[in-house]
């Protein structure tokens, strides 16, 4: 069993929609208010399964913030503030001191004050955050026939991180070698344990994108939202950063395997008709690369078919 | 250490206050849009700690969806929608299937969607809920010197309920006897199995309160949101219904404390400056009593000092 065959039977059985301008589905729920647009967005974390040993209390209080700011960042919206609910097992309070701090710092840089939550008993540290934006056009998944496909900042060094911690936990590498990787690809860490929500990013591609979703599963995954397409490798090599291309060297792992599987890197997957326009509005915020086109049919890397990857939780 | 331990360190450091109209501390958060307020509020329930052995997964379901949207109830503002993380351990699809109909079932009787969610692998059945609302006037907890101090619907059910679970599982009553004793008090398994948020209360009141909140800790704690008082139990025991007199004789439980430490009764605790207008307004809807002031000093019930009760998460 995994999730899916259980995000379908709730999928089914939740069919009353009373209101909602868009449900289940996107990055964000969206509501129509007077003249403005709520969205809203929610993220659960277990300590099991969502924070890698080496983040420090004040990053997984950064994560959890991030992870839900960057739902509101999908949809070109602003953040407005968050609520964060809290599950403790054995509460340690010099842990909860430094991972409120992290959430408060994070918080403060997106422009998104966290409002309220709720404190637990739990069997392990849970925490489950909602996020929510406004804005007078959210932009939702998808994209347009003959669009080219965008996405900002860099790809890869997330895959590269994970891959770190596996080599280490499998006994791959032993711990000398493991703080020697860790030296000689900071960037790459630093992608995993403290990446970035592109808040700022979202709100000024508003009006040139003609749809936006985050990085969380895997571009391979993530694609998905963009309907049919052709990716180009030779350009989307050009948003993979020369850590990475060392890193896929050094341990001969595929470059465009990388690039296509790198989950939780939080930047903006994006359509425009014009590019032009969307490299002049990120201007000095960011990088953007084109990488591919919206097509009739089909879901091609240099014309080979692109194979479904990416985290499925299964029990 | 408790909750308050955890609370007062995250709320010390969660500083980043930026646009928000009212944080932690009341039933919702506050945020001013253009003419409107958006009321946001969370709270989180595990299985071993929040749901009583009794529920069946439909009740669970409606749970999660009651005590979220209570607490928009007592902000006396109109449910918009909400989402449910969920965490499973063993995923039983029938169970599943169960809960997610509880929870479609009633949020359209309190005409407030489930918009979204994330579905997780976690250590215990894990529910997390965010529901947010729009009202043109929050009303907050306080209440002014000489406001009549009152309560809808009835108190003590819920207690007796627990009570009930409480002798079961110490092995004071056996198994018939049990089953004799929830045959012989339907309305009091049924609050417990099946609160109802008083949302219809809420808006209809909200015009004339002075303040409110919701029955979730019990009233001797949740009492305090309203500042002193003196309390009056000849006429807090109007609220009381007869199976909860007769269940007090039947163990020899004081009725007063009933009254004051049934937690999750979720009816609305409210301050009105003129009891009449709230008669008014909750006509046909639901019944209204009247049992205390808000004072200068003392908090008081026929005059004793009031004791501080209530759940507590502690480790």
């Amino acid at each position: 069993m995994n999730e899916f065959d259980i995000i379908n039977i709730i999928s089914k059985n939740i069919s009353y929609k009373n209101g909602v301008e868009r449900g289940i589905g996107d990055d964000c729920a969206v509501f129509k208010l007077e003249n403005q647009h709520l969205v809203i967005t929610t993220d659960m974390m277990f300590r099991s399964t969502h924070f890698p040993e080496i983040l420090t209390p004040f990053q997984i209080g950064m994560r959890i913030v991030t992870a839900n700011v960057s739902d509101i960042a999908a949809m070109c919206a602003k953040p407005l503030g968050m609520v964060i609910s809290m599950g403790f097992d054995k509460p340690d309070l010099k842990f909860i001191d430094e991972m409120s701090k992290g959430m408060n710092f994070i918080s403060k840089e997106y422009g998104c004050p966290i409002v309220g939550g709720d404190t637990n008993k739990s069997k392990e540290l849970t925490l489950s955050g909602t996020a929510f934006g406004i804005t007078n056009n959210p932009i939702y998944r998808g994209g347009n026939l003959g669009n080219e496909i965008c996405i900002t900042g860099t790809i890869g060094r997330v895959f590269c991180a994970l891959k770190i911690l596996e080599m280490s936990k499998n006994g791959i590498i032993d711990k000398l070698k493991f703080e020697k990787l860790i030296e000689e690809f900071p960037e790459i860490i630093k992608k995993l344990s403290e990446p970035k929500a592109r808040v700022l990013e979202g709100i000024s591609l508003n009006n040139v994108v003609t749809s936006c979703s985050d990085i969380s599963d895997g571009l391979s995954k993530d694609l998905n939202h963009v309907g049919f397409f052709e990716i180009y490798s030779k350009e989307l090599l050009k948003a993979v950063p020369k850590d990475v291309v060392e890193f896929s060297e050094k341990f001969d792992i595929n470059l465009i395997d990388i690039a296509l599987n790198s989950g939780e890197e939080f930047e903006l997957l994006f359509t425009v008709k014009d590019f032009k326009n969307a490299k002049k509005v990120l201007k000095g915020i960011n990088t953007v690369t084109k990488f591919g086109k919206v097509v009739e049919s089909g879901k091609t890397v240099d014309g080979n078919n692109i194979t479904f990857e990416g985290y499925v939780h299964k029990w």
